[in-house]
């Protein structure tokens, strides 16, 4: 039993606190939000006075936050209270930059750290099978990998820190121009008469093949699971898709990487976005390009 | 043993005609290079004086050209001279108005005709592993199948004529955008410092997964068969990628789909072919993003 | 006075064709749309009952079709008809290649050709001040010229067959990338706090100036003028805007240019046409790039 | 007389520096670097040891820095050591949130400031006719406005704390667009035949006109005195134009713009920057565009 602190209880937060708690993990827990908290408390979570009192006394110190100020916030707030040696693992999705800032306050003061962003959306949080894509020490790792094991069908150890913030922006980078394209392919077979399945059976057993086509296929039909088939329900909402290809895009910029297709999709999430379609599956961005988004 | 003639007897035509050969068809082919014909001739077709002369007592006329232009212009010719119910295979990838022009020009004088282009580049003409995308009515390719059999790793009927470009130029299209975009997260990636390989590990398990980065991965190393690992050979060369993406892009503009990112695709494969890259690997792009294509 | 047979009395053609019976020249003039005629009558144009018709004895004809396909078709038609050494003036826009081929009809039968598109709109056509931008040998332009005059504020020659239109989808190229970049400073501005009126003040004495700007704001008050004051009312519509984007990048790809904003003004000024827009002037692209296209 | 401190005496802060000192100012100077120092010497400045030397004692504190970062900790080291009521200037150009920051801290120790970029180049640094565009209250704009006066051949009030750098970043982006566009122009312009001297004549006196065009013609003969005529030496550096539709970029993200264009030249400069032309005059790009940038 490892006595934990869990800092930012919403959607993705709660059900990892649960999950922790179910693996016999005593948790600590503190949201600015009152609703959270009492989600947290039905679920075994000992809900702290303040982000400082839930700190105290605990092992390790794992954040869930929207981005990288409030990390760098509540870094500033509780590295200080916390324990020399204590293990901090951010799992938000935040900026590279701000990863290495946090990382950087938590070992000036003689912390363990590590990113640990996720994929897998609030199914994954609540299944326990999220991805984690982890950067920091050996020493931090291997310190961080059992306390995230109740929550993750996988942990990778990316590299030093920000590492895990980097997988995670490039592979979304990936997935959000993936998707668009596969978009564009489905609209142009349909002004060409070729049927949905046909451009599917082709292109999924073939070059075109990617996890946008086969897995989250964005016209109803091919694959039944896929949020097409739900009326574009998320899923993984447009807005989120666009915060992480504009994380993409701050990276670029600051690092000196040429991404033309990582900042049109960026563009056109924007779009899509400035639509009102902010919270729809980012699969939908289908019906911009086709001209029904209505 | 099936009476076939073959117009178009380069790269991906000589192999595919010697395949016909070995499965003990009797073919007679056509073309205007003298070199080519040379090499039919070891594999055993029988070279004839004229497009017109090879038709002449043909069951099947199987045409492999470089754009519509010479398709249409093969046809006007040949399909006169042709007995009646003839059943004409272009392999050819061309823009789909030229494909359909081309079924009319059959349909108007009594022949059965498939558009079949294909996917696997010269290693699957010569392995006879070939992907074909065929379109045309039900009739026609019942009788194209066993034909194109020899030669083909799949078949798959798209629909009616012109549904084989059709499917061709967007799997295609969606193969360009997606190489381009895994491109640009490899550069991303090594300026933010994490190594190719802990990317690889993270997308190719991850919703970043796609053809162009587990089978063609544009860095040496995560996948030692792909082209990168032998300084870009082709492969698949970026010239012919080009080609694709303005097939996709006519297609588009002429029936009206909004191709965003397919459009931008063909236009970085333009700069990279204005730079003299034409005949590396379509997967070097990288090069250029990374700003290393001398 | 010159004898002038005239193809083409849509919303441009009429009032051209009115302009040159007021110079006091014999128009003969033919459409297929019978009101169209019915208001060439009325300007004082004598209706043919063909387009050959209106040829017969003509010493000029000019065209004004909407696509290169016309123009063929009516070349094709007429030119056999017409007398040795008839000077064809075809002010269409139509693709570049077309141009070339429309030329080539003209110039095998012995007659005198310019292609001569123009700029200025319905109101220009009206008023007699349209801008001819003309490519043909120097004895067809001569000989064009006197005829142009009564249409005409200006006629340049830019060059051999085809290039007014190369001239013409330039120009064109850059008006909408530039009205979409000044679209966007504007959106931007709003964003950060900066009044239209400053940024109208810097960007219009500085290295951001351009006829977007500053003859056709796409705000409402700087110009008082432009289509923006009167809610986006054409002036030049979204759906030409996209049309002359379509050749330019038709010609691109036929000749090799990379383009890449071109593309992406097409791909852009295609999303707004999909949204239902095409009517709007093409000024009201803002609307989408700001998210209140409704 | 007023008393000047001048922090930041590079290519642009000597010349203007220098024309202060001829209009009669006593100018105090500190820059990092001696060779800047020892120019700034030859020029009448007055040299410390230090900014906040510099500052010591001064009226007006000038600073010409590279980017946000450096305005922000000169202005954390000196605002402290100046007398209230002193009015500090920012001419560098930097992100719209670094320059609301830096008069956060000028106001909040009872300072005036304003943001003051320019345009210009080191050509209008040294002959005093550089365009300020600036942000901030009336009251700090009266006083700047005679300060600027010997350095200015226009000066623009253009709203609040921040409008200076919005403004110039609105501009520059229309800029960059455009003189990507242009170059577009001229490259298709070639490849269908059209002189570049042709199309300068259409597009100069019709809706393509611009400053990209008509002041600054990226190919060598229309306009004399372009960069083009002169192998483009800047001029303007591609870099510095890759800096600022970064900074645009940066902006359109952080206050959620949608502006493709931009974006897709911010990567343009990327890639050319990519291929070490950074140096070259930004009008260069038509290079890259051609393919012949060796």
């Amino acid at each position: 039993m490892t006595s934990i602190a869990f800092i930012g209880l919403g959607n993705m937060g709660n059900p990892m606190a649960a999950n922790l708690v179910k693996a016999g993990h005593a948790v600590s827990g503190f949201d600015l939000i009152e609703a959270n908290l009492a989600t947290a408390r039905r679920n075994g979570v000992a809900v702290a006075a303040s982000a400082a009192d839930a700190v105290a006394g605990a092992d390790v110190v794992i954040t869930m936050l929207p981005a990288g100020r409030h990390v760098i916030a509540v870094y500033e707030d509780v590295v200080p209270k916390a324990r020399k040696g204590t293990l901090f693992i951010d799992s938000s999705t935040v900026d590279v930059d701000s990863a290495r800032k946090a990382h950087k306050i938590a070992a000036d003061a003689g912390m363990l750290s590590i990113d640990a962003p996720v994929s897998g959306g609030t199914g994954g949080a609540e299944a326990g099978t999220l991805t984690f894509m982890a950067g920091g020490s050996k020493e931090a790792f291997a310190q961080a990998e059992p306390v995230l094991e109740p929550m993750a069908g996988r942990v990778v150890h990316c590299g030093d820190g920000g590492a895990g913030q980097a997988a995670k922006i490039c592979n979304n980078m990936i997935l959000g121009i993936s998707m668009i394209g596969v978009g564009e392919a489905f609209v142009l077979a349909e002004k060409l008469g070729l049927s949905h399945q046909a451009l599917f059976d082709v292109a999924s057993t073939s070059s075109g093949q990617c996890w946008s086509l086969t897995t989250y296929c964005p016209v109803p039909g091919p694959v039944p699971t896929s949020p097409a088939n739900r009326d574009y329900q998320p899923g993984f909402a447009a807005a989120l898709m666009l915060k992480d290809l504009k994380l993409a895009q701050e990276a670029a910029q600051s690092s000196g990487a040429v991404t033309p297709l990582g900042a049109e999709a960026a563009q056109l999430y924007g779009l899509f976005s400035a639509m009102g379609k902010g919270d729809t599956d980012f699969s939908g961005i289908i019906h911009m390009l086709r001209g029904d988004a209505k």
